[in-house]
């Protein structure tokens, strides 16, 4: 039986007071829509069909860019007269049968157990509700119950005295069989004060219709939480990382602080890594058995293999290309790597270090002041500190090749493109501009003269 | 009407364990004192008067500074005998008429709206006590109403055990008219255990007079909470703290962490911008449109325009001179901008640079491991990774011109005075002492030779 | 009379999902068992006798190397048969006489205080139990108390309703005369469902041998929560890291923010010291009076003097040679200073700059991307942007000395092993193989050559 998604998203978000669309704010580095849509995907919905409306050109862009693969349906919503309204515009969309599954774009957190439990409970025969279970439920529609059976949402500002002590609340979520939906749809009116169309309407058309109107519980209030406002994406945003953390902390990983831990992406992780207070993960990172990672780094997209030790401050950033850090290497603190750093096993990089598009086989070092780019160094090269590969003569980027067991004193300019032999030492100071042969000393530096008696410029009278 | 301020300043703060008098310890960047006496300047004070005690002259001295321009008087009390005997102090510095707002010198969150309802209920004729309604008031003298007016302060160690029930306390703070409040002053007595004068005991000669006694309540516990230890020092910081990040939210700034961000001055703002986590601000500083703020930053006294990013480990400190950094420019991770470091639109600073009292202008780089100071940075220049611009001769500072579309290799000198002309190029590993002619290629390095067959050290028997 | 304290740290923590003994996992940067050994050391006690199981030979080993001065004994659990068997296994290792302590390696936080109350209380002739009260004590066993005396511990699963009220716990820790002690494990059985031998029986054989029962209660929850998963881990860190906060700012320390500190070791502190946001302290660190330490620093093992500031960023880690930091010295912001760091008055380290090794006098400089490996640096030098010593030529370490008052220039390169004399002066740009006088200039570079109307490289068709 075929499942659909449909997901309201065209609400302007006034309050976000942002020139972005709403569901285009990120939480944890991808949208609020974004999130909804990849819980649709994991469903394995047959279509996921977003209701646009403000930014819409913006907001389909984004969502096509960022899931090129996934089954993605944009309809419009314009003017935006209410919840049934815009599931409305879903019809043309939506198939004669199976099961509908109704979203909100900024609700981000809905768990796929969850959705799954309204499907099965929808059956394809049942009108299923989610709904949510607080201590104080003001403002939410309150569920009236009959036995098990749902008989109404009753709006807070419409409840009785003792409807409101209902704690059971409406979270704007449900699952529908798609055929009753569409009949039902058709059949919403806007005779009400606010001359909307409510999509909660279609309960009371369940239940003269006889179809059982029944209600799934969300697990806590973090999953049915909608972003109004940066407070409160703020606070989602929170949760989120919480969750993150004590799910990782869960599978062994050991966190100093996980109140002070993002992560913003994917971060797969082997036996007995430990990460210290204020790191930030994005994109996909991985790290292997025992992997430390000091306070405050930032790390993008990039491998980290067993053993290796990345001291404080430390900034990875892989972009597209990844960033690899070989088994035992130890990088940091105060380190950069670029796209396409690839380190091999031990290999060193140190303070005030940046490597990019570069690749140290096992053992290399750079340990102080130092920048390679466009480079590939071979094994056991000590590359000495302040030195620099000039990879861009200002208009190309060039490669400097430093093969094996090559010492490079500090200061040196190697001028690419050029290669540095098996070997070879380069003297502290020098400008490398031709290759240098295997097992060579290259130096290029002026003779070093004595002056006595200089005297020191001294301090101008001002 | 006149409106006077007395501010009650003179408490040793003996539980701060500090050398430092109480009132001059900073929350947010600025001494407590000056937190009340800004308040007072905002309501148009006609003269904020300060008891002061311990550490008199440094507490004056410190305020000075910090408010040139504010109508500040001192009056010491010494020795100190009471809150009553410190407002007595003031009263040589009072006028004859008007009102008299009473505030605390370690109470340094009092709001100004909350100040305005005091003088207002004062109305110049009535005696108007701040207080609060907490869950647990244990320690503050409770407010006896009949009806709306109060009719005594009672201590929480005289209360029975019914007035104990009262939620309302005092809160130090109170609005007088100034003729009534010289004459009750003049009345206070010291005969009690403590042989201390109370400003509190004013209120039953009000009452006792026929002049009514009203309260104003406080918006909440914050802005009435008082420091005297290091302690609450920080849980009124994190407060504050917590309280400006939610204006910010609410303005549409975008907080990763809200409890994860520092700001010690004033931040204006732009739309849609973003900081992440753990960053702090300082002074004055500008965030244009867009302006997206990464991981652990540092920044002060700056203005930063509209579309830059500043990525994570930026420290921008301008200090007096400030620090710009043009549209759409791209600064860091590991940059440093120090004091007069103007960067004009696209210009990009990467990591390990530090910019000073520098001009760069419009899409001029310096991506790697340098320093420019004293420097005037024409349009497109590209500053090679490892090139400094030696502007100190040990006595004196120099200044660097390198002009438009000029590249400058990488780990070169610039020994100012010098001059780089436009379309030059320097080649890497130069030391430039020279002015080098527009459109010229400028080099200075020794020759580069090679030895074959050399022998690298060997390791020390130790 | 003697005191001997047996320590249960035989258990597997499977939920910890790591490699490593519950045991060895560090709080604050200690292994959990170590904080309990030093307990032990603390109250004087003859023996500490560790009872190991999973990981034995990794346990013992790390803690003889961690505490090498204290009379620790281990012995071996295998199987494991419960609590009462643990003990049972010290039983050769205990005297005669005297008092036994029996606490948890996996409960690291109890208080000397505590024990010392256990210990007291026991006065070689009662059982002592150490118990909690707790607003939900579910899963502890309840004290069912006859006045003041102990009538049982009731497992929570055994408890009646009634019981279950009970909200004083037992804690899993204990004081027993020795003698009573032995007598009571040899009669212990497994005669139960879990066929364990329970310490908890030892109670109803007290009772009915008339010896006194009686309970001891933990100062709060903290000191007597075990560590059994990574969360709980986490959640004891913060706890303990709470409190070391609040113990500093009691004496005075100014913390920004006791949320973003973290200390793992111990930090001596003078006067006036305020630290900023997200700090982390390691080792040993002493701070004199009014030293400021700048937001996101790092410091292990370091001695900083009064009045020195240590800019954001900043990170020393002396290992075990120790870092000094003179008084009146700034340090930082993106400064390393390495073991061996010996910074003088007034000495000035600025960004991108690495210190090792290094001894610089009163006065001395390197404000900018530099290295100092292995260098005596004499008084007032002034160190260049950009300069470094090539202590290593790949196979030693050679020293560099820099006499007082010396001016090195930018992106010098000193060659160790070195000596510039007193006064003299080395140009920009040059390396340095050969000693310089004192009071010499000396400069090695090419001379600079203009090449007019050169042809920039242009960007390469692709």
């Amino acid at each position: 039986m075929s499942l659909d998604v449909v997901i309201m998203a065209a609400g302007k978000g006034t309050r976000m007071k942002s020139a972005r669309p709403k569901v285009l704010h990120p939480l944890a580095g991808r949208p609020l829509l974004q999130h909804v849509l990849e819980t649709g995907i994991g469903l394995g919905a047959e279509r996921l069909i977003t209701v646009t409306g403000h930014g819409a050109e913006q907001v389909e862009q984004a969502m096509r860019r960022a899931l090129p693969e996934a089954p993605l349906a944009f309809v419009r919503q314009e003017p935006q007269l209410g919840t049934g309204h815009a599931v409305q515009q879903a019809v043309p969309e939506l198939p004669e049968s199976g099961t509908t599954l109704i979203l909100n774009g900024d609700v981000p957190l809905v768990k796929a157990e969850t959705a799954k439990a309204l499907i099965q409970a929808c059956a394809g025969e049942r009108l299923v509700l989610l709904t949510v279970v607080l201590a104080d439920p003001t403002g939410y529609g309150r569920i009236v119950r009959e036995g098990e059976a749902v008989r109404a949402i009753v709006e807070h500002k419409d409840a009785t005295p003792e409807q409101r002590q209902i704690r059971e609340g409406y979270t704007g979520m449900m699952a529908a069989p798609t055929a009753h939906l569409k009949r039902w749809l058709a059949r919403l009116s806007n005779d009400n004060a606010q001359k909307e169309y409510y999509l909660t309407d279609i309960v009371a058309m369940a239940v003269a219709d006889g179809v059982p109107v029944v209600a799934t519980q969300a697990t806590g209030e973090t999953e049915v939480l909608g972003v109004n406002s940066p407070v409160q994406l703020a606070d989602l945003e929170r949760r989120f990382q919480r969750e993150q953390a004590e799910r990782l902390m869960e599978a062994g990983v050991r966190l100093m602080d996980p109140a002070r831990f993002d992560l913003r992406g994917t971060l797969r992780t082997g036996r007995d890594v430990a990460i210290d207070v204020n790191c930030v993960f994005e994109g996909s990172v991985e790290l292997g058995d025992d992997v430390q990672i000091g306070a405050n780094c930032v790390i993008r997209n990039a491998r980290i293999a067993a053993g290796a030790v990345i001291h404080p401050f430390t900034c990875i950033d892989g972009e597209a290309a990844g960033a690899e850090v070989g088994e035992g290497a130890l990088v940091g603190p105060f380190a950069r790597l670029r796209p396409g750093a690839r380190l091999g096993r031990e290999v060193h990089i140190g303070n005030f270090v940046e490597v990019k598009n570069s690749t140290l086989a096992d053992g290399a070092k750079a340990n102080h002041l130092a920048y390679l780019g466009d480079a590939t160094v071979g094994e056991r090269v000590n590359y000495g500190a302040g030195s620099i590969t000039a990879n861009y003569d200002g208009a190309n980027k060039h490669r400097t090749v430093i093969e094996n067991d090559v010492h490079i004193g500090s200061n040196c300019v190697l001028v690419a493109p050029i290669t540095v032999g098996a070997g070879a030492t380069v003297g502290g100071g020098s400008t490398i501009t031709k290759n240098v042969g295997a097992g060579e000393l290259a130096v290029a530096r002026g003779k070093q003269i004595g002056i006595g008696g200089w005297a020191r410029p001294v301090k101008a009278k001002k």
